[in-house]
């Protein structure tokens, strides 16, 4: 992957580029942080033409390494204010690799209203008139795309939301059955797509690029022990293909961090019902899929198709996120309407977190009951007519929570945090506040840490080792899914032997972590560059004043703890 | 003034204490300052317990100073995030003052939704229940008032802005009419009074405390002499009184700065029609007030009543900045709609200026035509109803705007800009990005200063300049109106004089200006604890790379020079 593509919407000009050798160790995460870094100013508008899109593959995403299919999104994020990263499973990185692209930049802004897709194919990059495919979402617009351009497609597009300019839009990815089911979902990436007035990206052929590596075997001998280890693994190997990561409903309900009714509790009545255990049971009897792979390369398959009790296919990869946030945060017990919720949400193109933390603030408003269902599927459909209403609820759960007088709004740096309480889970607490990404759990998780989750000691420790690990996932392509055999460092030296193979040269645990600092130390000084301190890293105030039901536990980490985290 | 009485409404309980001796030269924003950063913690939620809520006269408030009369109030601000203080004409300084009362500190937050009046009398503060005021806007509310409390009381209260916690909300303040026309506007503090669930102040006595002098021969006869020059100006003496503000509707249209269509122009072609002169050739048919005070002490009298066609009252204190960002700013023409929509902001209580940017990029975004006045009207009815829409617009320019998918927000930290094209008038430009208040025209404004307003050169010091002079004078509790005499040192001497004739001590200019700088160095370090940056002291995007029609002018000061205007 040798080839940087530059769309500049401005003049409707396409420019490929061959990448400079100092670019060749970064990629994903790493080298979003790099461009931004480098040809974004920190203080523009998200929105404006000085913003970039960049899409790209991970490190490894053209080898064989396990669920190494991730496609980076990035961009200076109107939610947040931040520099963002979101990643998605699908087939478009894939697809990217084989057309030999290291990263496709979008530049500029278009002076018309008019608006465009994208077609990329094997030598050919061209911008087309949008104009059939306006306000449509993503579900008819992927089957509208694939009747034009065939079946083989694989689209990155947005739906009405990324229209719109909602700051909750996402950016949604096609499945490997063709369905817009996978998302870059965090920031509100989707609406900077939309402010370079691109509805749709789409890869129409393959092209023959190949990776290469420096020592082929090396790498295939140490990915084949790595892989094992990851399909040893309990949780990737068994918990995750079962259950899907709804797995972990019941497991954090126990554990008294599944937030509900906007985080008033730890626990949930009827996490049973919304748990991945009767997902699967469900399923079972509904001819849907548990154990299904988001992209090609996966060997994991924590996704799964979700029918309704017809047998209809409602929604692809319903996630413990999705479920915990717009389940039990929103007190909602219908496994059912949960995945309708995700499903609405692919189809806007709006993110399944920011919006079950954005219906939680309208609940805890009293605008509608906790529990109703009902009440939630309108609110989605307020957002996906455009009402007055939906227009505000697009712009996230820190507006909502506001406009409607809510003091108690789960967010760090104006995103919705995700579905683990951080009162009792302390080190994922240390990572919502201190990630440059705004809250954000995919940024360092500690859930399974060792120690006592709900204590502070040590937890700073293992937020910054997370968030370094998970920077590194990141930067490699590679599902995060993937790290939980990193509890033994042994298999950390099998993933830098792989990266030394693909590449040559020395590769220990340390210089592999150095992609992670090196990406967060970017990160970080694009914020500090767009106005971000220290005070920005903090959680909201009730988590450190309400104590948390049942174990009475506050967030109790300092600002100079919090300040300490990640000292770059 | 040596009383301080603090109101804590956690516990319903009240306080009264001598004020301490370090506190003698702080007064108004000044002791705002002190108060927020001594006892506030920055990083609080403006709308929580840790907030507090400062109402105070100013150092010469119980003086026969000219103008003596203004009311600051001040907290966090739950608009801008930063420091606040917003100061006000009207009756309740003064009554402050007959209370002995240097200042008055709610704290605390109660924890039952029960809503509270507080009546202040000589020598009593009692916490009442105010539920049958509850959801009555000040008009109503300032009537039931003075029939249970009687004709004399000065009352400082909130509409539903305050109480459903807009964002733009206002604290009204009693006129010497009685009318609740007097808006402590900016930074939606009385949504802070809201959170605070007190509805209204009541001062139902007066008291006997005098203002004491060191000398006060000495102050009589350099305040005698000030007073004279105030008088002499052509601009607090003549233009003022006879047009009030608007005064410079037909100055800022001649020299291309009246903002036009939401900043797209900077002359309004029907500028004429809602002009101070023509504002006084109707009121002269129509019964109307020119010439009016709004605060007893005041020598200028740039305040008007007015009516409407048939000689009904509609509105007091009809100002430059409402009709420039609700007239010429959306295109209105109407002069009769631009005091309509003064009159519905003082009855909910909300700030004119927020609301005129904010009809402004509704209109922008095309919700309502540039020109539409009954459209505007409809926007306001919205706010008084709490729609859906209403609660959005609530929140202020900043959110409306996003929430609508505009681009060009005039904003600076979150708080609308003044009526004042800061691309053709540098010197407010520079204001407007670097005080410590957000976007702010009182805090130094540079209308009518030496040199080219569109040229840059100097503009950073005269900014600087104006700043701490202001900074003076709302410390001191003087209309910052009877400034415009320090074009001539000698009379910023005069004032020296009579703040030392008044406390003792000698004072020279540079004495008196320390006494603005030590209150912006106060607000600088405060909104640093809040997390701003340097990187918060800028103008929209907008103002950089669109240029002014016209002159085709752009705000062309850098960061640097931005950062270099208020050192300390």
């Amino acid at each position: 992957m040798d080839k940087i593509l530059r769309i500049n919407m401005t003049d409707a000009t396409v420019r490929s580029q061959d990448a400079d050798k100092s670019y060749e160790l970064f990629g994903g995460r790493g080298l979003i942080a790099r461009i931004l870094t480098e040809e974004v100013p920190a203080l523009c508008d998200p929105l404006g033409p000085e913003n970039k899109l960049v899409l790209c593959p991970g490190l490894l995403g053209d080898t064989v390494a396990p669920c190494h299919g991730r496609l980076s999104v990035g961009g200076k994020s109107p939610l947040t204010g931040t520099i963002k990263e979101a990643n998605a499973g699908g087939t478009f990185a894939k697809r990217m690799v084989s057309l030999g692209l290291k990263a496709l930049i979008v530049e500029g802004q278009p002076s018309s209203k008019e608006w465009s897709i994208v077609i990329l194919d094997k030598d050919t990059a061209e911008i087309r008139p949008a104009k059939q495919y306006m306000g449509m979402n993503n579900y008819q617009l992927t089957d509208e795309l694939r009747t034009e351009f065939g079946n083989g497609v694989s689209i990155a597009s947005i739906g009405c939301a990324g229209e719109r300019g909602y700051r909750n839009s996402t950016i949604q990815i096609t499945d490997p059955n063709g369905r817009p089911s996978r998302a870059a979902a965090r920031g509100g990436l989707g609406s900077v797509m939309g402010s370079k007035r691109i509805k749709a990206f789409v890869i129409t052929g393959s092209g023959e690029y190949k990776g290469e590596y420096h020592d082929r075997a090396a790498f295939l001998e140490n990915n084949r022990l790595y892989t094992k280890e990851v399909l040893a693994n309990p949780i990737s190997g068994q918990g995750l293909p079962t259950f899907g990561t709804a797995v972990l409903v019941n497991m954090t309900n126990a554990m008294g961090i599944l937030p509900t009714n906007n985080f008033r509790q730890g626990q949930f009545e009827f996490a049973e019902d919304i748990s991945g255990e009767r997902i699967a049971e469900l399923q079972a009897t509904r001819n849907g899929v548990m154990k299904h792979a988001c992209h090609a390369g996966c060997v994991i398959h924590c996704s799964n198709i979700i029918n309704d009790a017809t047998g209809t296919y409602v929604t692809s990869g319903l996630e413990y996120e999705t479920i915990g946030l717009n389940g039990a945060n929103c007190g909602i017990r219908d496994i059912d309407v949960v995945a309708q919720i995700d499903r609405i949400c692919d189809d806007l193109g709006i993110d399944t977190m920011e919006t079950g933390c954005t219906i939680g603030v309208c609940m805890e408003a009293g605008k509608i009951a906790f529990g109703d269902g009902a009440g939630a599927l309108k609110l989605l459909q307020e957002m996906k007519e455009g009402s007055e209403f939906g227009l505000l609820l697009g712009q996230g759960t820190e507006v909502a929570g506001k406009s409607l007088g809510v003091a108690r709004i789960p967010i760090v740096k104006g995103q919705a945090i995700a579905a683990y309480d951080p009162r009792g889970l302390k080190g994922t607490g240390i990572t919502y506040a201190t990630s440059p990404m705004g809250g954000d759990h995919t940024a360092g998780n500690a859930l399974g840490m060792p120690g006592d989750p709900g204590d502070k000691e040590g937890k700073v420790e293992i937020s910054r080792n997370l968030q370094v690990a998970m920077a590194v996932m990141d930067s490699l392509g590679i599902c995060i899914f993937a790290s939980f055999v990193f509890e033994n460092p042994d298999n950390i030296a099998l993933l830098a032997n792989m990266v030394g193979a693909k590449f040559g040269g020395e590769w220990d645990i340390p210089k592999l972590m150095g992609l992670g600092v090196q990406a967060l130390a970017m990160e970080k000084k694009f914020n500090r560059d767009a106005g971000l301190t220290a005070k920005d890293d903090r959680l909201p105030e009730f988590m450190y004043r309400e104590e948390l039901p049942g174990s009475g536990l506050l967030f109790d980490i300092s600002d100079e703890e919090l300040a300490a985290t990640l000292p770059f």
